[in-house]
């Protein structure tokens, strides 16, 4: 099945995005794929037998969101430079959320930008990363930095690659698109809760929808002013979770999935969400193996730490939080004590 | 005087130019000014004097081509992680080409992206770099190789700041102009034979005219596919002659100046271009104290030289040539053995 994407509003800018078993790729320029030597040893070798391309040269970077770098980046360009690709080559980002925010970068940089296009291996990065064009690195300073917005020429999305995720990986990808289903689409939330995730038509359709959901908010608001902060539904609570534990014990979609029980809660205290709305979402993520519970050691370091993102203007946060199933709310100052009580809840002794 | 840009075919982007002394500059939010050491000791003080902030940070970085590279501009960027700049911040390029395309850069990179403003320093950056987008450093392969479109917010000409310009770079932004009225205007020609560049209404014009041409240009060619190649008149022979000479005889504008009475010597011995209209464009250029001659000592050198631009596709030139004064023509595959007739005019005993 394919996915149109249009963002027309911003800019006039559209792809498709193929949801299925990898078709021949044809090129008549050069090809880079950039690629990690996980993914590379279990599906590079399917990747290299549907390309024709004039010559493709392999590029592998190490594994892992510590080498997310603007180091790793120049490493990439050099290379590029070193193989005379020029103006019409091409990238291909063949791995997960990492592989296609750098190789989106680096073909954003190169010669002021060549054409790219993405073949996500995992759940999260064939939902989330392959459509919004935010390329970039981490630094020192935190994550996603530096970079930019730029947009690939096509997606191709192969179900058959997630048979080799780990399955917490799998799960992580799940959060995700449970978020899109309760911050948007009623019906979608309906059909998860009665979904076996790994049906192969199920999970197509499972991506499918994700994708359209995210194309449609993306497509009002490229540079995240407005909807699109919708997409951190989860994600305010899931930060803090992910620094409080050195981003060593839970998965991003582990820490989201934990995050968006946390704003359900705050919605149902706030007369935003029915408590047995919350519990189908908390039961959704359960039956997906997600965490749903954190123990909160100290509420006031925990709310401190919300204005720490960059994400929030200093002084005041943004909670998003689910209005009934399928619909958002983004909320401003809402009152400190009513935080903290709902995060009281998840104290030591939930 | 304002010139108003409107990019309008590719993005939906718009920014006002304008061309007079320095005015108030209001703004709410915190300001970076990027500059070198030599513009900063001549004119930092009268820009300070014209902003209105509420935190105005200064980074200086070192003066010269040698330092337009990747690791200038990560140092800019973390200069501004370690002061707190945020994604409503606002940079200002402060300084001639370089500092222009290197704030650009980096502004297009920090948090994917925060507003920059130019004040262009130099007549050539003037003329030149503030229309058209194109941002980045060099590497050991090329110059301008990494980088970004990325559009100012606003750009400020006060043609004040050019009377401590150096005369040679004076000259160099000169020729610049007479590109743009050879390819795209003959009476603006006329005006510029006429001129005495040195009286601030008729500078003002030069710059206005040539700002509002190449703005036509890249309006409908922003990323380069097509006419905004005509920009590289006379840079086909004035980059050969800049490598050859190690890029420490002539400044790019004088190179340009040379490139383009090579281009004129083509374009007659082809009948695009009358001998008088060649004639006239050389007195205008050596009125304006640039080079006109150039010795080539072997044409075959020369020749072979054309084909390692970056902007030549493998096996075929470009020459972007006077059709009639005020016109453009680009003619590929003239045939090499008319190229190095009009090369030998060049030669040790021209």
């Amino acid at each position: 099945m394919i996915v149109p994407i249009k963002l027309e509003n911003t800019q006039d800018i559209s792809y498709d995005i193929l949801i299925d078993k990898l078709p021949k790729l044809t090129f008549d320029t050069k090809v880079g794929i950039v690629t990690n030597p996980t993914v590379s040893a279990l599906h590079l070798e399917t990747l290299l037998s549907k390309i024709d391309a004039p010559k493709v040269h392999v590029i592998t970077v190490p594994d892992g969101e510590e080498y997310k770098t603007l180091e790793t980046v120049e490493n990439i360009l050099n290379e590029l430079f070193e193989h005379k690709f020029d103006r019409k080559s091409l990238l291909i980002a063949f791995g997960g959320g990492v592989i296609g925010d750098m190789t989106g970068f680096t073909a954003s940089l190169y010669q002021r930008g060549i054409d790219f296009i993405q073949v996500p291996t995992t759940l999260l990065s064939q939902v989330d990363a392959s459509v919004g064009g935010k390329t970039g690195v981490n630094n020192k300073y935190g994550k996603n930095l530096i970079g930019a917005f730029y947009q690939p020429k096509a997606v191709y999305i192969n179900p058959e690659f997630l048979e080799t995720l780990p399955p917490r990986e799998f799960a992580a990808g799940v959060a995700e698109i449970v978020k899109m289903a309760v911050m948007f689409d009623a019906e979608f939330f309906n059909f998860l809760g009665n979904a076996d995730f790994h049906d192969e038509a199920v999970l197509k359709e499972m991506i499918r929808r994700s994708v359209e959901l995210k194309a449609w908010v993306v497509n009002q608001d490229e540079k995240e002013a407005g909807i699109r902060a919708v997409l951190n539904y989860g994600h305010t609570f899931g930060h803090v979770i992910e620094n409080e534990t050195n981003y060593n014990t839970y998965l991003h979609g582990e820490a989201v999935a934990i995050g968006m029980v946390m704003a359900n809660a705050l919605a149902v205290e706030l007369g935003l969400f029915e408590q047995e709305e919350a519990d189908r979402v908390k039961r959704l993520l359960e039956s997906a193996s997600l965490p749903v519970s954190y123990e909160i050691k100290n509420v006031d370091a925990f709310y401190d730490h919300f204005f720490l993102d960059k994400k929030s203007a200093k002084g005041s946060i943004k909670f998003i939080l689910p209005e009934g199933m399928g619909n958002h709310k983004i909320v401003n100052d809402i009152d400190e004590m009513i935080v903290k009580k709902v995060l009281k809840h998840f104290g030591a002794d939930q």
